[in-house]
């Protein structure tokens, strides 16, 4: 790629966009350029450009984000086959296991939700379609990361905020690339309360016609409803037959 | 604003991510300056800069976007009170009534669904948080309206692609101005099949506690559940103690 080919305002523009989140949802000129390491003239001129166009609204202060902005993610959720294919499997899992059903595609060190199927909610916080977690203390995301060259799956992982969510949760590279192998042996990841305590979650790779791994399904359920040892014996042959059949509908 | 505030290439590249839909998945450089009506050169500048910070693939000839266009949604969706705040009620409503219940605000002619707790599908597409359907001919959406000026309304309604989806679609601005009059007098919206045969729903305004109406909350049921008609009677008392536990919650 050439240089002048590079777009810096477009590439700023969208730095700026991410730099809002549940922490941060209403922005100064200044928060923005701290947040983006941008100077403020240009942070400020994104931010003019965003309210411009009704993606931002500005008091004359602080800026915050518009539902406007929702069209920008919703263009690659409308614009993917792949959650539209899935879902309606998700939908007959969830049912007949009585449980949520995911899911996820990796995007850098973490998992983001394509499709979901809900049952009752047990996790503190709500997962939709657009929602991340750290991959490497997720179960979707140890079945992603198992799948990728072992090199790339350890540099994720050491670029990874790897904390403890709970006592019983893995951080150690070594550690976790030796449950990839294992995750690659078996064709499932199991993950026992490490994102949450009192949350277990079973997963395994969806495959295309071609055998590339090109998202994770999973099975969340509350540790009190199947203990993490009992999931596998419940949960995997509904969820191989999900596997099986959307093998043939992933082109 | 003075024009050296706005960033053109930040708007241009804005737009060529919302030339990506559900029609149209892959584009080449081509299909993207047809859609946008941006110049060859500068659909193609756009395009390598979304493949160079990875929110697009490119394989030579098609671009798609990658999960990582998800950022920008999903910055709004976490960033904004408004869903987190009325997620437990929505859940709650909707375990009670066992259909499902959405909230959801107006950006331009349409509908932006923030928050939604399903029930079993009744409807041929599947809703999620940052799903649109136009506002004229749906529930939340007259609410939305209603909410309006008379003049702004009808002016969003002269800019709305007002196709009659069924029969009984209202499309004449007239009749949807006298419809958000009756809205405006009972407090709520019906809808009888206006957005596809066999779906009814109900919505009402969500206020903050100064009497501003910030979003909408509605009650979606198959016809065979529940007529039009009944649908005041069986979901509107749930959804007036929704309605006003929210006004204390939403600032």
């Amino acid at each position: 790629m050439r240089e002048t080919d590079f777009i810096g305002g477009f590439a700023k523009g969208l730095k700026v966009i991410e730099a809002f989140d549940e922490a941060k949802p209403r922005l100064t000129i200044s928060d923005v350029s701290k947040e983006t390491g941008l100077d403020r003239a240009t942070a400020r001129r994104c931010l003019l450009t965003l309210a411009e166009l009704g993606y931002a609204a500005y008091d004359g202060k602080f800026f915050q984000l518009t539902p406007k902005i929702l069209r920008l993610g919703h263009a690659y959720l409308s614009a993917t086959p792949l959650p539209r294919l899935v879902q309606p499997y998700l939908d007959q899992l969830s049912d007949k296991v009585g449980q949520s059903a995911s899911a996820s595609v990796l995007d850098g060190t973490e998992i983001v939700y394509v499709a979901r199927a809900a049952q009752k909610r047990v996790m503190s916080i709500n997962l939709m379609p657009g929602s991340r977690l750290p991959a490497y203390c997720a179960s979707m995301g140890r079945v992603l990361l198992a799948a990728l060259p072992e090199a790339e799956a350890r540099a994720i992982l050491e670029a990874s905020d790897r904390r403890a969510n709970t006592p019983f949760t893995k951080t150690d590279p070594d550690v976790l690339m030796e449950e990839f192998a294992r995750v690659r042996r078996q064709g499932f990841a199991v993950i026992d309360q490490e994102l949450e305590i009192g949350l277990c979650s079973i997963a395994l790779p969806l495959e295309n016609a071609r055998g590339r791994v090109v998202a994770a399904l999973n099975i969340g359920a509350p540790a009190a409803h199947a203990a993490a040892g009992e999931m596998v014996e419940r949960y995997l042959p509904a969820m191989r037959e999900v596997q099986a059949a959307l093998r043939q509908v992933l082109a």
